[in-house]
């Protein structure tokens, strides 16, 4: 027998011990009639969309420097940046308000947590989303003007996004911490890792990351969940400027960096992020250059239609947690880094990291499928970044937003899980979908750009 | 049709565009009548080999320092080792008369290279196969006295292994080279680059080896040929520690480290000795515990027959060339690395290492296949390194002479391939199979212990 879409017929036979092939298949999304046909109709779209494509995939993204957030953003005291699109501390889950309580701290803006929160719920500090300011952060991603971010330049077409150093494990304030060691950490981080980081960058020339994450897909990363090989390389890189720039706190750099396998992380999200940002406001383009998520709100962004943002309510992420954590400890999906998938990498690049399955569930042939799915709805592959296993095929990139409507296929994302009451940290990890929603009302939103582009082009109409 | 065992018929019904499944067959090695059926009926061999194997995969190697040879080995001046099984210079090959002359000039032994082959030729030094000294060395594997090694100990059975330090790529002695940079590098190494790291291991206390080789199998090595990951895991791992012990060296020291990526096979290969000796001189066991080459001969050596090497010509590897090179230029097999197809790596976990293709040649589904078949005369799979690929299956390990010559399916080595003029170089990389006379000749030698064991327990023969 053959078996479509829904597993419940499958599993019906599975019960009867009836052999069966189960053909991948599901219906499109549900948007407005004539909506898609309208967007594939806009004879701009395949021209945009290679232009997109091409800007995404070709991006040279170089570390080029450290910087405090203040001075490189030109974030004045009082604003703070968030992952995902815009929200109010109303709206804001537990680790996102757990991390705004802790950078009001940090920044001496409030002396105890209980001051600090009224003071957020009262407006005395502006929330703005980072990807506003070329910016990402992992899960809460508050960045406050105090702070170190990365500086990621593109060679190939000269934009610039940051990413703030990553905190490590345990007790951090991406996941909402903000306890007196939290706090003692980011204090070392702005007083030795940034300084120090950054006269290495200055000593050492900016460091390849195209190079640098081509190499890793070949060690077993997919640069979202696993960054294991890309945090050596760097380290591998960066340690003998470390020396060099800062002998006196070199050994603990080096330590404080070997310690955490997801260090590279930020900087592969502002490499991420540089990447899709080259490939914005291009008119008639329907390719997503933005996906991200507050914790409550998950938002898209797409190349022809500018700034706005497309959301649904974040979901809940399916997958392994630690220790005694289970999902209702969850909070539903929280952060920027699915900058990675929307540059091809993350859940879009499980096929070349086998071992990510045993962090975020599932086995292998279910990361291969994953990745050969994400062929459905891009656009490009990969030109530098290659998958082995597939014969050095090129990662999946360029998500379509008409390709994912016409499919029903969802981009495949793997994520960090946040535990949903403040400071309790990473509970676990897994696999979660984007609201549908979110790509519906972009398409239909696509569909009156198209409208209204055709008749500004037919001046009898 | 069905095609069986030697491509010919095959290519042929290619030629003739006939479509033909080829089916993996080949005649059991040509052993003497009787000989193979003895081995297999010795009624101690199966537990022998339980025993071997199980010492073989339970070995927990840890790099616990770095020593002088001359102090480590008690290697007297005058007395140098090399790789494979025993030689004299008469036989020896380009590089292995090379590093011999390196060698010589780096002890102060001779002053110019034609002084050195003349006092070689004459046998004013002792040459000894590193194997007869608990060491292995890559490629010529020429180990002097003065020269730093890397001590590895099995934290679960008490042996220890030794390994000379990776000199990098380019004119390097262990290819034949003996020119002034080779020397200057040697002397570099002997005066800084080994006691900073014997001060950065007594520091830092012993490291993880069999940790790190496990860990850097999900990040695409196989331990042989690619080292990329175990080399930056062992950078990172050891990078405070060698600030802490030598500030004054430690960029220097991280940045020669960088500058190759195979830095980590020198104590990958003592871990795969000091791994495969603990399965030796069991008796009745036909496993395999040393595979290793002098550039003219490959040489066997069997757990239940002692310290004898059973030897065949050395083989042309069949690879990939660097630059302008071909096969021509290609010396025989040569060095001791393949103890890490002994132990179950290398051309054995090419599962796990996809990307090695680019380098030996082939495509991914050889680099599978290369492994699975591995399994067919293997007696273990290894329970902490495992295959991501193959859903964390463990590697394939402990050849059996026995299972080689009934299925007639030899060893798959990947290994370097040094230029056959002394001071060339690398000039490739590629697979290599031993020759089938050194399994049959140790299976001859299996089938006359187990005769000699059943009389000595019968007493009425």
């Amino acid at each position: 027998m053959i078996t479509v879409g829904a597993g419940l017929l499958g599993e019906a036979l599975d019960a009867q011990a009836v052999a069966h092939v189960a053909v991948d298949w599901r219906p499109p999304l549900p948007v407005e009639p004539g909506a898609l046909a309208r967007v594939l109709a806009d004879p701009r779209r395949a021209a945009a969309n290679g232009v997109a494509a091409g800007r995404m995939v070709s991006a040279r993204p170089v570390l080029a420097g450290v910087r405090r957030a203040g001075e490189a953003l030109g974030l004045p005291r009082g604003v703070f940046l968030h992952a995902g699109p815009p929200i109010e501390w109303e709206r804001a889950s537990g680790p996102m308000r757990g991390a705004l309580v802790g950078a009001m701290l940090l920044e001496g803006l409030a002396t105890e947590p209980h001051e600090a929160e009224r003071a957020l719920a009262s407006g005395a500090v502006t929330l703005e989303p980072c990807h506003h300011h070329a910016a990402v952060g992992p899960m809460a991603g508050v960045v406050s003007p105090s702070m170190w971010m990365l500086e990621v330049r593109d060679a190939e077409h000269g934009g610039t996004a940051y990413c703030s150093l990553n905190e490590g494990l345990g007790k951090v304030l991406r996941y909402g911490a903000y306890g007196p060691e939290v706090l003692t950490r980011l204090r070392w981080m702005g007083e030795v890792l940034g300084p120090v980081l950054a006269a290495t960058l200055a000593a050492s020339g900016p460091l390849d990351l195209r190079a640098l994450t081509a190499q890793a897909l070949q060690m077993g990363d997919e640069l979202h969940n696993r960054n294991r090989a890309a945090t050596s390389l760097m380290v591998r890189e960066l340690a003998p400027a470390i020396v060099t720039a800062a002998p006196e706190h070199a050994a603990d750099v080096l330590r404080f960096i070997n310690g955490n396998d997801h260090f590279y992380l930020n900087a592969g999200m502002a490499a991420c992020k540089v990447s899709a940002d080259a490939a914005r406001n291009i008119p008639g383009s329907t390719m997503v250059v933005a996906m991200a998520r507050n914790g409550t709100d998950f938002g898209v962004q797409v190349s022809g239609l500018g700034d706005r943002w497309f959301t649904g309510p974040a979901g809940l992420p399916d997958g392994l947690y630690l220790g005694a954590y289970g999902p209702r400890d969850a909070n539903p999906d929280i952060g920027d880094s699915t900058i990675t998938e929307t540059a091809g990498l993350g859940g879009f690049a499980m096929a070349a990291a086998p071992a990510i399955v045993r962090f975020v569930g599932g086995d292998v042939p279910d990361a291969m499928a994953a990745t050969r799915s994400m062929y459905e709805i891009t656009l490009a592959e990969h030109p530098a970044y290659q998958i082995p296993a597939l014969g050095f095929r090129g990662t999946p990139a360029g998500i379509d937003v008409a390709l994912v409507a016409r499919t029903g296929l969802l981009p495949v994302v793997n994520t960090g899980i946040a535990g949903r009451v403040a400071g309790v940290g990473q509970v676990g990890a897994g696999l979660v979908s984007p609201p549908a929603s979110a790509f519906t009302s972009a398409l239909a939103a696509l569909a009156e750009a198209a409208g209204e582009a055709g008749q500004a082009k037919d001046p009898n109409m």
